[in-house]
């Protein structure tokens, strides 16, 4: 079939699309910080200025947050107290960067989701490797636990302490070391914020192989040890494979070099993969190196309604076929996403009411070729009611605005009420079976049960709000969540890993054998359990 | 610039890469094996039928093979001897399956490079994960060694015995397991073959996300157990990103169930990637779950001829910029490969003699966008002088006839001589410099000294032949080549893995901390060191 004009409606809604970035709200986070951009996880997400942190509080104080040690049960393991020895030790090795100022230590206590508090009385900045591991040798022969901290936009309490951990930050490791042009390879320091380094890598022809929505704030090093995945995992695959090189210190201040710039290295074990999504429990890593892709010259977005999730499938399916190298993402959000995205954030929907709602980018070398896959595409699903309504942009603050009706859900959510956050993997035809099965068992008790996502990766997030926390909203939610996506052999942590909140589930997608020999790594690795406790594996019988 | 017709050279070159396919030589591989397969490595260069190791002998009995154990200086290690009560407990495990006839050991003990030779006297084919955790804890409860082996086409020893350990063989564990029609997720036991593989997805629309010459014979278990490269992974990239899940059992027999399908788990650490690229020294891959890209609708390949090595990366660079998505390979040979090619294979070459050529290859979903984009590269690269002359092919056999005049160079060394091997890493403008510096270093005791390999992945295949080995080659080859490598910060193996052959240059491209995480870890999982000993970690002192 050859391409032609899509239908009147579609154009309707594709002028509609032109004038949604004017809708999108500017905020300013009002918290007390004065560590460098730590506030700001939906830089990303908005046109400019940057939108900050602006789900939690626009009041000038926000409400305190239960310590985590007195909300859960957790015990302190028998490490050290910080000393006034210790104190002088840290000032010699991090001159002026030993930071005990209870009102900047808040910030990194609290994790940017304000569900869990630890109580730590010093954060210390390093600048370099070497730093990194004279504070790991000190506090290895000290028995001292620290915390691992980068720009703290986890989802899953991973970031912060959980006791009196020392925090130990990344934010002045920041530099990139080099970028290669003929290869694409980027080395940099852990404490690089993710736009930081989209920048710089797009100023010369590349991009960053992730993006998400807290890419205004996030580090790198972050990522890595979080292997987050994001908005182009689809395209770019996990971080896995990404990831060519690192740097770590281990627990015990040994500086373990891996930090190749080589696309192919088979001299021994991958020694590097062991860090990649450890959450710092094996190492601090303060360095890494990425395999960066040439720079789309176009990209475009189409935002879809779908009348159904079976429509949502075989759209994914028409669209793997037609568009082919150029799909770059494939998202989804429900109706009560674009409710909440509407509602709480003034965001305008660009497209008629409909059940689900997707998006779709494509990247490419040559827009005209996209554009002829593109329209091939949308006639087809049109033609076929695949799609009721959609609308379509190519212009970079367009594309923005589109994206943003996805990104900012997690944000409207948290101006819903209490939010239950589950970050799932799933078979792709059974993603949204899970929402609709809550929905009828939680009935009147939930405000709102949601379902979006990265379809294309088999990734749901399934989010629910409650007026306020609920033990009997939660016990609906626990262990049943879990147990449903064990038995379709799914993961309870797709994407966000498990932290210090999710750490008691891993058994649902791993078996004991498996847990067992990660407990082995554990031990060989950081022997005296100082690096990021109570956090990953499950807390010891 | 709008696309118009190539150069008239172009077209006549066109045409004669549409006869090259009937100069494909067939024949035979005339070697004594039962092991269904096992010699044939050459599988998928030819048309058809398969091309079997004809690079060694075409007589009826291949020369012996110098035992390893009087060949290099290596000790065996206290390990037992295989006893009449061993081969009854064997017999209740894999009964019928307990091999000892000398004749069909004697194809597991050497090598297809006919390099080693082990003196195994027991092959073991198990069929099930099951039967291999008997075997395995009845070898680690007796301190039996064990040699896992897969299709035994590894370039570096890694897949014979260096001793006498037992050959545990995964020929017959070659079942698919499922195939996921819209995730093209394929799960299978370890022994399946390559090509079979590929063939099975293929027909549901999808490519296995790597290609290697030997896939005719190579099994998935061994090419993820070594990492394998190959022909796709500019394209699709490592294993360590497109394996989603697999199963090992370990020393002491324990089952590892990894075997996820799912594109992303962050549910504690990623165990699968230890045993990527740890050639069976960590642990038995006995299945593996990986990700298949959907089938590219068209694919073309350019063969071009360059009149040097900057023009080479300068096509490079100029092929990634106008070819974008669509590039799936970037290979380069010299002028040294095509005469070795040409004079020992029969192959004819498709363009005019020229000092180096590359092959490059599209996959797209659209064939006229992708011949837009190659006719508007074509026209460029010719135009500026880049590319004096080159052939397109469309047709699947064409297209098979074109790649197999690169995929056979390593045949046609096999037949010039005694072929030193190095398999390298190296920044990309750096790539040939080594290659002519050892043309002037070796003189006339060096037949051939060619350079070819996968360009766009950084990786050179430096080859030197001679009429017999010779010491004196040797001795200016290593550890020269290891470590000009090494100044450059390159891999001394990129993508063969280090094996029983190269394990003593391990510490030319990683540090000694990493080298001694390394040991640890093998320790951890293999306290005993009874799996694949004498492989891919340097001898101690």
């Amino acid at each position: 079939m050859a391409p032609h004009l899509v239908q009147p409606g579609w154009r309707f809604w594709r002028q509609a699309a032109c004038t949604l970035g004017a809708s999108v709200q500017h905020r300013t986070w009002a918290g007390t910080s004065r560590i460098p951009r730590l506030s700001s996880p939906w830089g990303a997400t908005a046109t400019s200025p940057r939108v900050y942190r602006s789900g939690f509080s626009t009041s000038p104080r926000a409400p305190e947050v239960m310590l985590t040690r007195e909300r859960y049960p957790v015990k302190r393991l028998p490490f050290s107290v910080v000393s006034g020895e210790d104190l002088a030790a840290f000032e010699r090795i991090v001159p002026g960067r030993v930071i005990t100022d209870p009102e900047v230590l808040e910030a990194s206590n609290v994790d940017w989701l304000r569900t869990v508090r630890g109580s730590s009385v010093l954060l210390l900045r390093p600048r370099t490797t070497e730093e990194v591991s004279h504070i790991l040798r000190h506090c290895h022969e000290r028995n001292l636990a620290v915390n691992p901290q980068g720009g703290n936009t986890g989802m899953v309490g991973g970031s912060v302490p959980v006791f009196d951990e020392v925090i130990l930050s990344t934010a002045l490791m920041n530099q990139v070391i080099s970028f290669h042009n003929m290869s694409g390879t980027l080395v940099c320091q852990a404490g690089c914020v993710l736009e930081d380094l989209s920048r710089h890598v797009e100023e010369r022809g590349f991009v960053m192989p992730l993006d998400l929505g807290a890419k205004g704030s996030c580090h790198i090093g972050g990522n890595v040890a979080t292997n987050a995945g994001g908005l182009r995992f689809l395209r770019y695959g996990s971080l896995h494979g990404t990831v060519l090189g690192l740097e770590a210190v281990l627990a015990d201040g040994t500086v373990l070099n891996c930090l190749s710039t080589l696309r192919k290295d088979n001299t021994g074990y991958d020694l590097k993969q062991l860090f990649i999504g450890s959450e710092g429990t094996l190492g601090v890593i303060t360095a890494v190196s990425i395999l960066c892709p040439p720079k789309p010259r176009a990209v475009s977005v189409a935002f879809l309604g779908c009348p159904g999730f079976s429509e949502v499938l075989q759209t994914f399916t028409t669209c793997k076929g037609l568009l082919g190298e150029i799909l770059s993402a494939y998202e989804f959000m429900d109706a009560e996403c674009m409710w909440l995205v509407t509602h709480h954030l003034r965001l305008a929907s660009p497209v008629q009411e409909s059940p689900f709602y997707v998006l779709i980018e494509t990247s490419g070398s040559r827009a005209g070729h996209d554009a002829e896959k593109l329209n091939d595409f949308l006639e087809q699903v049109l033609s076929s009611g695949l799609v009721t309504d959609g609308t379509v942009a190519t212009d970079h603050l367009k594309v923005k605005a589109l994206w943003a009706l996805r990104e900012r859900i997690s944000e409207a959510l948290s101006r819903d009420g209490y939010v239950y956050k589950y970050d799932l993997s799933l078979p792709t035809e059974r993603l949204y079976d899970l929402v609709t099965d809550l929905r009828v068992r939680l009935g009147p008790r939930a405000k709102h049960v949601v379902g979006y996502g990265h379809l294309g990766d088999g990734n749901l997030h399934l989010n629910v709000t409650s007026e306020a926390f609920s033990p009997s909203v939660l016990g609906t939610l626990e262990p049943y969540v879990y147990e449903w996506t064990a038995e379709q052999r799914g993961s309870v942590s797709a994407e966000h890993g498990l932290g210090f909140k999710k750490r008691g589930v891993l058994g649902y997608s791993k078996p004991p054998e498996a847990l067992r020999l990660m407990r082995q790594l554990k031990a060989l690795l950081d022997p005296k359990g100082i690096l990021n406790p109570y956090k990953t594996l499950p807390a010891q019988a």
